[in-house]
């Protein structure tokens, strides 16, 4: 099978030839019809997290079909259309992930390939909605955000909610939720482009986190925020928190930014405010964003579509952040 | 009536004379047995909270008996024994205090004064098992402290707890009540006496925060922690969310050491950490606490009795930090 191999730290990605994955007890074997891309790809081709291991094949998200089971357990799968959950090993807990938790494209292979081999709790039907790349593009980002929207977050019905970087995979499917969800939404961006496409998706409106007082001009048009779903932090932490309302909900799932300084703490207790970490999400998590997105009718944006030999190219396309919407690769 | 009236800002505390005070619609005339001091106290005559109006009666904490109601409404109060909810206005959202919500003692006068007004919506029966020192020594600690274990940190039977800064008040009453609740109990501290005092209380163990390290070693000795009422924040507040479990909560009530600094993201939100403010209490907070309080026959720890006479030399100590418990004014 074909697949797209990182060999080496800080090397481009390269097209490698070898036979199908062995399946291990449990495991089925998928036929990838589509893959999309996540930043954490091109952080791992980088070398920016621990103890990466290589070659490794990258590649969180994908979709397609069943072709084989282990020992034929689990041989009801065979044909089926699915999409998979990226992360193995969430464990018993549903507040935290457990400490051998990891993400597929690293430490183990990933679906740039022809052929995936995966756990069958980890299948789940394909929405009959979604074409293959939709579906590919579903996965990391939709866990992501479904967790950090409705679980770390408890959106209510009435809540007005605050996305910062709308330019982000994971924030533009927190939008399309929230919106699906019903609630009043604003978002940031420092892309007019952006901005506007917001939008017409059906953000109420939004602002450029790069002016002065960015906060004071936001509260003015739309009010204080219920929930605010935040991937930046760094300096800009504290105006963010000054969007909350008193008995309000900040969800952190990253830190692109940098460090989260100078807080004052009376923001946080005098009114009341939570800060709630949250990443990706467990298997359950998983299945409830795949039945909210089922029940919603609820499509990602693609902004890309690439062939499996272009995936550096894509990658790169990714590193720029001048698309709106996921990088797919179309595999078979 | 004698009263403990602050006069102009960092100026003497006076002693004064001046008729009772009138009642209004809804208000019922308390004859304090008991007032307790606060940090509060200490800073409103410092000048440190925005917009003080002197003369002011201080004092936020109280207990005493029903001398008279406004036009005989809720004459059943009449000489009952009672202990007074300090805080006004809470609104009738209980996830946060309302705008105008505000504490006995400033901009209201308070109860350092043979009679209060107060709102018979506030007052609440003395718990039988408490002295009047006692009683007084409960209402703003007690409620801040619930609210934040109970209702912010949602505290559960099995949940290991770290307090920190066990020298202050709300700090001990938090450790009364999660070793009432059957918790295992941490505490730091920078004070070998006071760690003594707080493990002789039912404290597991302590540390001495002023350690390089010493989160390290508290996590050695004690494991992480599910949750940690905290009140200092500043640069040590990072070493705070260290010893919090993935999926644990830090409860944040005051902020004594400074602005929060150089928090890594990361620490947030891969170990899905919940940081809540919290701040005083609803009515509903005060009457759960109340209900606690009697189901465990918990006593406040009453540090120094002094004379209404003595207030100033009561605060003054009181500023020193060097008591273990609280600081109560015996009235009448």
């Amino acid at each position: 099978m074909k697949s797209v191999v990182l060999t080496q730290l800080n090397q481009v990605l390269q097209i490698a030839e070898s036979s199908k994955p062995e399946l291990a007890v449990g495991q089925v074997l998928v036929m990838i019809k589509s893959a999309a891309l996540n930043h954490r790809d091109v952080f791992i081709q980088k070398g920016m997290y621990a103890g990466i291991k290589v070659p490794v094949i990258l590649g969180s998200d994908g979709a397609g079909k069943v072709t084989e089971t282990f020992n034929d357990s689990h041989a009801d799968w065979i044909n089926k259309e699915v999409i998979i959950n990226p992360g193995l090993n969430w464990g018993g807990n549903e507040k935290h992930q457990a400490k051998d938790y990891i993400i597929m494209g690293t430490p183990t292979n990933g679906t740039f390939a022809q052929y995936v081999s995966v756990s069958a709790e980890l299948i789940h039907p394909k929405p009959a909605h979604l074409n293959w790349n939709e579906a590919a593009a579903l996965p990391l980002a939709g866990v992501t955000a479904y967790r950090a929207l409705m679980v770390q977050g408890n959106l209510q019905k009435n809540d007005k909610v605050l996305i910062t970087g709308i330019g982000g995979g994971v924030a533009q499917m927190a939008l399309q939720f929230a919106i699906a969800n019903g609630n009043e939404v604003w978002v940031t961006t420092s892309n007019p482009d952006k901005l506007q496409k917001a939008i017409a998706m059906g953000a109420r409106g939004g602002i450029d986190y790069k002016q002065d007082n960015w906060h004071k001009d936001l509260i003015k048009q739309a009010g204080e925020f219920d929930v605010i779903i935040e991937s930046a932090c760094g300096e800009g932490f504290g105006k963010v928190i000054d969007c909350c309302k008193p008995g309000g909900t900040v969800v952190i799932f990253g830190g692109t930014v940098g460090n989260i300084v100078n807080i004052v703490p009376a923001k946080i207790f005098w009114r009341q405010i939570s800060i709630i970490g949250s990443t990706m999400g467990s298997n359950q998590d998983f299945a409830e964003m795949l039945s909210f997105v089922n029940k919603h009718q609820i499509k990602p944006i693609v902004s890309h579509v690439f062939n499996l030999e272009q995936a550096q190219e894509a990658l790169d396309l990714l590193a720029t952040g001048n698309q709106f919407g996921k990088i797919v690769l179309k595999i078979s």
